[in-house]
């Protein structure tokens, strides 16, 4: 059969799936709560069709065609969302199949917004899965930026293809190293976040699961409050630290700790990233310092938090900063389409793009200036071609369009204007909360109808696959043969 | 003196503006109205500054450097839009200078925003002065795409340099053969619109007023109600097709009355802008019919008036057509961005670069499915280079990040999200109306805080100028010598 390494990969991944499905399983059976039967279930059927994918593919190839690479991709997503989405469906909270996938598909793709309430009473087992499915999501989306995006080239991303463009066995084995290391390194930070947050007051199994959702930079929290539910600023400063370093490419922090190479501190991106994160967090601590009655402190402590939470696409929220004024609001709704650096946990358009296009418009204007000279730019001391220039650029008016053609069908099933535009950032960037008092950081997804939930897996899957993974599945040329 | 042939180019404009003010002048004393005065002493003031700056200038070299182009392009919207303005301060109605300044840069910039009310019964004079203001803005801006922005290669007008580029003076006497010809079908336009608006029923003032608006896609009207005034199906639909037609390529009609060439029946942009006012009005009547209680004939006028309005960038409106739903509401919103076609009065982003944008992410599509594949697109049958295409697309960034920071401001000086963000968007495009309920169709800029008025006036003006022909001079290339 032609498409055996797809089944192969894919039934890896069920069986993994199969394999988390055990920890809430356990944690419910721990606890005595008889949900834990329903994970055993569901944890039997991900392994049995990940089981009969993966030995009736054994004797697959090892080289996929680029087609076949954008179609695992995009069924790598789907098929894991919805096998994510079955301990939701048949638990005993009998959520309906549409919350049931919404709630797998923002999981999977770190996204973060949710249609369930009543968060703080709901089982454990449940809450953990909801964090596992995020966790797992996140170091899948480095693996896929690292092992398969420069491969495919898209919005620019064939700057990072210095290794990984060659598919020989030596540098996949190579690459195979770097994905090993980043685990490693995902793993630390994540046990490292457990135990700061359980010092600073969390109990365990908050502790556990907010680790579980702040480093992939997923945002699902265990109580209906969010983040703000921990009042303590030392908890909330540790947060928007560890979203922070979260938000930064892991192939550094692997180059510094297993290298020695100190390339993190000169990285254009991080430094970027680094200064647009401080100057929105100026600006908006001055505002508040005085718009409101926050005092400087306070200001500070909730700039820092909720700004770093919305760039990186975490999406935790320590308050409803959307009803601070339309100042806070715009500038919030704006932070959603940012994200974080390439190569991180994080979603929407990434520095590097930023950086790019910024670069790309300056040469523009120089341009106009001195018609007849030829400027070039770069990136990380390397020439930044046309062809990139304009990978970048076409990136970004995709993802323009992708947001107006959703902001026009969520409009059409009846939602205002602002929930409209903010529901269809969030889910192309993967953030978590919109910007109006319904799907704002107060609010949630759940009065939304079944068609526009729909649209929101389908807004969450097409962002997280950097826009043109799946739109290109739609071209004519995809299906000749 | 360096710049000889700037002062001396603001002379001739600011003559043409003086001679322009005995028209309402003439219009004022015909019917015993005092204010005649005002325009005389208006006139005064332009023809003497003009004369002053055309006398001084006499001895002016005949070439410009591109930065000098720069600088007068600038320049004669800033000095002209002062000079227009003071017709309104120094009226008997006393506006105050920034709303007089604000009618002045909507007039001439042809957006039509007002910040006036009580236009029904406004002396005819202002309401003549409005409309020519609209009506010199117009001719202004085509001749400004012509003989300028192709040499400025802005956004991808170099495609349209076949002729231009070239400053010898042989290729000068023909740009000014054709803008002589556009000129003629410029007035003959005018002046069919004129007998058309007359014969359907509207009075000689009303027809001739509304004609000098709707040539230009500038969208000033001499009622409150805007065209909504006149409820006859025959002059909504009339309208429609002046404007429509308004928004095509005038060389196109030169090429087609005087050389007998029929391009423009074969023009993409032309293809592709009937395509897109038919698709969209389409569905907009199809929804309409469906979502009101109109029925299908009012539909199909209120969607094919309005429609033709928002895209040409007229911003007439026949009803407020945001109360519809936000359906309606967004498709409009995002309708404000199109624009007609290159070299037509209106503004926006423009069809020619929608469609250069298109294109570039078809080809962008198939790069990633043949990676070592060369795609070329082509536009009008000559080849598109890739300094086009990052040219249109830059152009985008830019004005989607003008669109931004604006929006940011208008939230900071008090502004709700809505009236921000389509308030940045009508006037960057030089539509007219926004969609909230303050400055939606039924609604005026009025109540705006006098800082955001000036901020809708930079907006119009580097909107109008092409984003990039004002944001140039911000660099710091251009002030180096």
């Amino acid at each position: 059969m032609k498409n055996h390494i797809i089944g192969f990969t894919l039934g890896i991944l069920l069986v993994i799936v199969g394999v988390d499905e055990l920890v809430p399983a356990m944690m419910d059976y721990g606890v005595n709560n008889p949900n834990y039967e329903d994970f055993l279930w569901c944890s039997l059927i991900s392994m049995f069709f990940g089981g009969v994918l993966l030995f009736s593919n054994m004797n697959h190839r090892h080289s996929m065609t680029i087609k076949e690479t954008f179609a695992l991709t995009v069924m790598a997503w789907l098929v894991i969302s919805v096998f994510v989405s079955l301990p939701y469906h048949f638990s005993s909270m009998h959520i309906s199949f549409t919350d049931s996938v919404f709630e797998a598909v923002s999981g999977v793709t770190t996204t973060g917004s949710t249609v369930l309430s009543g968060l703080d009473s709901m089982s454990h087992g449940l809450l953990l899965w909801r964090s596992l499915s995020q966790w797992i999501g996140g170091i899948g989306i480095i693996a896929f930026a690292i092992v398969i995006l420069p491969f495919l080239q898209i919005g620019g991303m064939q700057l990072f293809q210095t290794e990984s463009s060659d598919r020989s066995e030596k540098v996949m084995a190579k690459t195979l190293d770097v994905i090993k290391a980043i685990v490693q390194v995902y793993v630390a930070l994540t046990i490292a976040c457990v135990l700061a947050y359980y010092i600073l007051g969390m109990n365990g199994f908050d502790a556990l699961n907010h680790a579980l959702t702040t480093i992939p930079t997923g945002g699902y929290s265990t109580h209906d409050a969010s983040f703000g539910f921990f009042t303590s600023s030392a908890l909330q400063y540790t947060a928007a630290f560890f979203m922070f370093i979260s938000g930064i490419p892991f192939v550094l922090y692997v180059r510094l700790l297993y290298k020695g190479e100190t390339s993190i501190f000169r990285d254009e991106q991080v430094r970027a990233y680094c200064l647009i994160v401080a100057g929105v967090i100026l600006v908006l601590t001055i505002w508040l310092t005085n718009n409101s009655q926050f005092g400087l402190m306070l200001s500070l402590q909730y700039a820092v938090f909720n700004v770093i939470s919305v760039v990186t696409t975490t999406g935790f929220a320590t308050t409803d900063y959307v009803i601070w004024g339309s100042f806070s609001a715009s500038l919030f709704f704006f932070l959603t389409y940012l994200g974080g650096c390439t190569g991180s946990t994080s979603g929407g358009i990434k520095i590097m793009r930023l950086v790019i296009t910024f670069k790309a418009l300056k040469r523009q204007f120089k341009t106009l200036l001195y018609l007849n000279g030829v400027f070039t730019i770069n990136y990380q001391g390397s020439a930044v071609t046309k062809d990139v220039s304009i990978a970048v650029l076409s990136f970004l008016a995709v993802f323009v369009t992708a947001n107006v053609f959703l902001t026009l069908a969520f409009c059409f099933l009846g939602l205002d204007f602002d929930t409209a535009i903010s529901s269809a950032a969030t889910s192309l960037a993967n953030v978590g909360p919109g910007i109006s008092a319904e799907v704002g950081p107060a609010g949630n997804f759940a009065n939304f109808p079944d068609a526009a939930k729909w649209l929101m897996c389908a807004g969450m899957i097409i962002g997280r696959l950097e826009i043109m993974t799946l739109l290109v599945m739609f071209q004519r040329q995809y299906w000749q043969p």
